[in-house]
């Protein structure tokens, strides 16, 4: 028999606990129908409803799970979940869901890796499976069964309905990295449109759900200050930064400092897509309560372990007779019960466990870096 | 800190609580210096120390798990395992654990897939990777490196003293299915002689192991008679039934049947490789007390969930939305919490907690299915 989810528990609401005198930094908590979300806080990448190699109860200290609407309408399809009673009675997490629009993945598969060129590395345009980009919406075909699928603010708002995620995004037009003037401004005030008018759809059926708008603009500073201009005018319950944050940590840093003071004080700030420890220090700094990113689970899966004084690099000879856990006083199930020698042997022999134990490690790593990041703010050093 | 194990038991013994008036099955249980083994049982295969896709902690039901000496031996190789103070500790398991001689996986090797000869599936010859057999050994190369390893009685006794496995198994040759008399009659004779040689080295440096024969013969009832007459004269403290068990069910009841009879009564009777319900079902009342198999979880990552009516192949369109548990009153992890309309998303996504989850269920099928044999003859059915 299947344990039913406790009942819901609160509306949305955001307070702010300490307020850094140094920095932008806060100590806040996030309120959900599902829970509670301590801030600063790390947000694990689930895109189908599952981190990879963890499956939803190995893993209880995860406040929030983030999840991709896109791979949930080609497979098994939202009105399924709906059907369902809902993703976190789907996919059985108790706890917060953020979902994402479907916009991301739709926008990567059209100009190749959108990620790898929010990055600057450059990508190749691979248009094949994006039909038609109107003013409507998006049509591209099914990467699994070659369906054409719809996505406008509309439909993209109706599939996080049937997920019934804590937190929504209204959907948006990622551009690559090297545009002109001309086609940025379009697409600027386009997804803008399209932002207030999933907002419009979200408001008409709450359903307890908080949306988040995505704050635009690339490297412009001058657009981003105009997009939170735009969006903080309208009923959002908090903020996203997204589109192209640059090239470099330079750029990102300068972007993210320019955007957040123009953003409420009073509504929680999410970072789209970063995770690396020293980028998420800095912008903690200036005020960006979560992030999400899929570079903990991913590294890991590749026996790059993290450890406080640079990651552990498994695979390396070095670590086939080192009888000492990753980190000596981690507490998570992997540094508690095995030894870098069996994990170097697990990861040498492809033993599926390997990705599990890794994986458990690194998240249990960046939601410890957090709560410090969170002590360290109290305690008055960032 | 990893926790360490809690210290030795028990030495190794065997004790019948039941025998059935009806057949030969009985009730018994094996002690170990790392626990007790409820018989009659299921033995997961944990190949290089972990099942496959689950850690050695997601499971405190097994009670012993099948490890393979050749694949410790090519890597990390078992003077590593001694040197992290035996494969308990390295691997982190503090539940009993029984080793094989690492002779299955090198004949395979040289027979192509002996396993499959052994169910009369044909095979191919493959010798490369074997560069020698003699009355001493086999020597062979490692599929890892290359490089040229000797196993011999006494170096897979050694291997395996150096594992600390609580349950080891002497050294054995086996010979593909269709061989003429002369052939059969020679390997036959070897492994007798093989046997007793690893036997002598095992009782040189006992380390509190118990060490089980392997009966040969094939499906030669007189072989196997005069197998059992052989070894039964040695000091060994438990019988397993190896080498080819014939093309179909019928030959392997035969076999068993005819085998079991000339056993030590007071001695633990092991069948190695099958598990498949309905033999395991005849073959206890034959008076066979444990039983390993990589079949459960091996299925259950191809999406086959074992369950009383017949396995749900989780991939079919029916479960799609079907949001039942796999079985409705199964208490492991998998049922709890997910329906098969999930496990099928999960399997349809190739997310690989998946996987764990089918492999979890599958187990935990096998250990109840075990319990309820047991109840069976304790009240007289078996």
């Amino acid at each position: 028999m299947i344990i039913s989810p406790p009942p819901i528990q609160t509306d949305f609401h955001f307070d702010i606990l300490y307020q850094s005198k140094r920095s932008r930094a806060r100590v806040g908590r996030i309120y959900t129908p599902h829970g509670i979300i301590d801030t600063p806080n790390f947000v694990a990448v689930g895109t189908n409803g599952s981190l990879k190699a963890l499956h939803n109860h190995d893993l209880q200290d995860l406040q929030l799970m983030f999840c991709n609407t896109y791979h949930f309408m080609v497979q098994p399809g939202t009105a399924l979940v709906k059907q369902a009673g809902g993703l976190h009675r789907f996919i059985s997490r108790n706890q917060p869901i953020i979902t994402d629009s479907g916009g991301f993945q739709v926008f990567s598969l059209a100009y190749g890796q959108v990620a790898k060129e929010l990055k600057g590395q450059g990508g190749k345009k691979h248009a094949n499976s994006v039909l038609k980009i109107s003013e409507e919406g998006v049509l591209f075909r099914s990467y699994r069964d070659g369906a054409k699928i719809f996505l406008s603010p509309e439909t993209s708002v109706q599939a996080q309905k049937d997920l019934g995620a804590d937190i929504i995004i209204p959907l948006d037009e990622l551009l690559p990295f090297h545009v002109d003037a001309e086609k940025l401004n379009a697409s600027f005030k386009r997804t803008h449109r399209w932002e207030l008018r999933s907002l419009h759809a979200h408001l008409q059926q709450r359903q307890q759900q908080a949306m988040f708008a995505v704050v635009h603009g690339g490297t412009n500073v001058e657009l981003r200050q105009q997009s939170c201009a735009i969006l903080t005018k309208e009923d959002f319950d908090g903020f996203a930064i997204g589109g192209s944050l640059g090239c470099d940590h330079e750029q990102l840093l300068t972007t993210v400092a320019a955007t957040t003071p123009c953003l409420p004080i009073e509504k929680p700030i999410h970072l789209l897509g970063i995770g690396d420890l020293p980028a998420m220090s800095q912008c903690i700094t200036h005020g960006i309560d979560t992030f999400d990113s899929s570079y903990p689970t991913k590294a890991g899966r590749h026996g790059m372990l993290l450890a406080k004084n640079g990651p552990v690099k498994i695979l390396q000879s070095k670590y086939a007779a080192d009888f000492s856990p990753i980190e000596e006083h981690c507490p998570c199930i992997t540094c508690t019960h095995y030894s870098r020698a069996y994990l170097h042997h697990l990861f040498k022999a492809n033993e599926p466990s390997s990705a599990s134990l890794a994986t458990a490690h690194n998240l249990s790593f960046m939601l410890r870096w957090m709560a410090q990041r969170r002590l360290d703010i109290l305690c008055g050093l960032i």
